[in-house]
């Protein structure tokens, strides 16, 4: 525990489960774009994982308002009632589900949702079956909690989502405890139909794992809605966010759904890791889910960036591209042009002004020859990325 | 890892070190105020460790004006940079110390401070000192992450503060990885004088142990000022918060000091359990920074409010206090009327209508014979509860 060179006469050493977190790249890439941009260069941003648009108005007035109120403390620490229930409500109206307000857990965005979750239901040593690629802090926040992530890599075959027997032949070679599945995904935007959910599902329930669902994209789908796993597993757990459909991000509030002996585990240590969310952000976030009507209309927006996307990207000789059936991201396969994307992705910013997150950050091994493009932003910036990328390839 | 009772056929279990996370009993009282309040009775507040003051006007119009603009977005893990230098700024102002702006890391609260100095400073099954009483959170926090809290019960003959002998002792007994001290401290209102720091700071550093020094009530003193542990160890790890002097509660918002050799660490820590912390906390923290005289003032009256208990609380029975010289509560033996404390709140709270928190919550063993009083909210409330504690005494 003791590393002697940095400090007489005896300096404690950094925990090593801490040292082998992983960085995010996305925000190594963010860095150096402020930085070519402080040099007085234009940045393309086709890097973020975050809406252009501001949260909807109501939101905003909403937390105006409590603000003039005055005091803004402490909630309880499963988040405000009418959240809650608004919350509960959302799933019979979207998906006709009956989900008890009490179930529902307000959470310092999809970040806390994880760390609430994988508390509640792993013991350190449990295995977690994960895909490749993926959101890449589900690895880094079950590694932090001394759970051990099992990759899963995705196969063209099978649209690029986690399938049951792709679970169950990786449980049969080693136990799981767990499986965590994305639909929609980051980073390829792939979606799981309901028989995949259905099938997932039903792999859990018989081999008496915990499925955990990441549903933070929900909502931003360019075909069929995004059905919750909680339709087929009654027991699973649902992360949410109003980062991505709400245009939260920086307001850093989400929501889980867990089954009922959970909840009063996840309020003992959301009690003690997290107090309670962001006051002002619960407040928003409630008056966020009734403006459909402008959020619909930045969905929309999303749409018609998506379809210039998937028109102009195979002219440019990206023509290997995931589904992108929801979220706002196009995985794009750049082996033709790479074997090292970290590379490739430095070399695009420096020469072309154009800031894209490597497949690595997602994907360990295939990564490699994959790139991720975020149509977050507005459609003339896309058009012009894509643009800027057609000439850097020429 | 099988609960086969509650679903057929195969349901997990919920996580063992889960299980063992105590609830903040805290908490319970302030639902049970609730129900009372919601059946028509008044209840006096003096169990909630919140400020009933607002953030400061300036960091509440701060806020608006950042709603004004717009998008809300994820700022960097660590923080944005003129609130990291401002922070940094403090130790040179307060207490004459140098840090550089880059040890700064703005968290989500203490609460997300904790976290990330402990995943970055212990491994699991490490051991770490606390005191007994403390802030419950310390216990279930360091459990949750598989660290063990060893207790160092605190005594009349040291100031109840925690001492370098006392550290020494548990280091011997049993090998330590880490000591984690507060100063004002909760619920006790207790300080570390600096020959005190200086001798903890001592041992840390001839045992090789980690310092974390707690001093999210710094700012909240009524005598001499308040040292940072930075002064005595410059390898401390200092956990501070806006929700205290800053009246910023609900903001959650809070930050860290660390040696240099962490900040990479906690950051790659950060960008995954956190992303980031809320944005508008952060813009109204930086203005909440500059209201000095709005948060004297809010000081001054707490001074007024510790006075008068001081003055009264020995006249109705309540002779036996720790040292009230800093934070805003007072801890009171009430090993003359019971030796339940829990069961002596809830009867304070429905026959007196006083909430009061039980010292069980901060520490289970001796805690059956103390009871915490805030003094965060109004003169005249507290001086009611004192009317009203009188009452039920007789």
């Amino acid at each position: 525990m003791n590393d002697e060179t940095s400090r007489a006469p005896l300096a404690p050493a950094i925990a090593a489960r801490a040292e082998k977190v992983a960085p995010f790249l996305a925000m190594d890439v963010l860095a150096r774009a402020a930085a070519k941009e402080r040099a007085g260069d234009h940045v393309v941003h086709m890097e973020v994982g975050q809406p252009s648009a501001p949260a909807p108005r109501a939101a905003r007035e909403a937390a105006k308002a409590a603000i003039d109120v005055g005091r803004i403390g402490y909630t309880e620490a499963l988040g405000i009632a009418p959240l809650r229930e608004r919350i509960a409500r959302l799933y019979r109206d979207a998906y006709g589900v009956e989900v008890s307000p009490q179930r529902i857990v307000v959470t310092t965005g999809s970040s806390a949702g994880f760390v609430l979750a994988f508390l509640a239901q792993f013991e350190p040593g449990d295995r977690v079956a994960i895909t490749a690629p993926g959101y890449p802090a589900y690895r880094n926040i079950l590694e932090a909690l001394g759970v051990e992530p099992v990759t899963i890599p995705l196969e063209k075959a099978s649209g690029y989502v986690m399938t049951g027997a792709a679970l169950e032949a990786a449980h049969a070679a080693a136990p799981l405890e767990g499986a965590l599945a994305m639909s929609p995904a980051n980073p390829s935007g792939t979606m799981m139909d309901a028989a995949t959910l259905a099938d997932v599902g039903r792999v859990c329930r018989e081999k008496g794992l915990w499925f955990v669902s990441d549903e933070i994209y929900h909502g931003l789908t360019y075909g069929a809605p995004a059905e919750t796993a909680l339709r087929f597993d009654p027991d699973a757990v649902i992360v949410n966010s109003f980062s991505k459909y709400y245009c939260m991000t920086g307001w850093r509030i989400g929501w889980l759904v867990v089954p009922e002996r959970l909840v009063r585990v996840v309020e003992r240590l959301a009690q003690s890791l997290y107090i309670s969310a962001p006051y002002l952000s619960q407040v928003a976030a409630l008056a966020a889910m009734d403006a459909t009507e402008e959020l619909e209309a930045v969905k929309a927006g999303y749409a018609r960036t998506r379809a210039m996307l998937l028109d102009e990207l195979p002219r440019i000789g990206l023509d290997d591209l995931h589904p992108a059936d929801g979220a706002f991201y196009v995985y794009a396969n750049v082996a033709r042009f790479t074997n090292d994307s970290l590379d490739f992705s430095r070399r695009l910013l420096d020469e072309a002004g154009v800031a894209a997150t490597p497949g690595v950050d997602f994907d360990p091994i295939d990564g490699s020859h994959w790139l991720r493009l975020s149509f977050a932003g507005s459609f003339e910036e896309c058009r012009e990325g894509v643009r800027r990328i057609g000439a850097f390839l020429r």
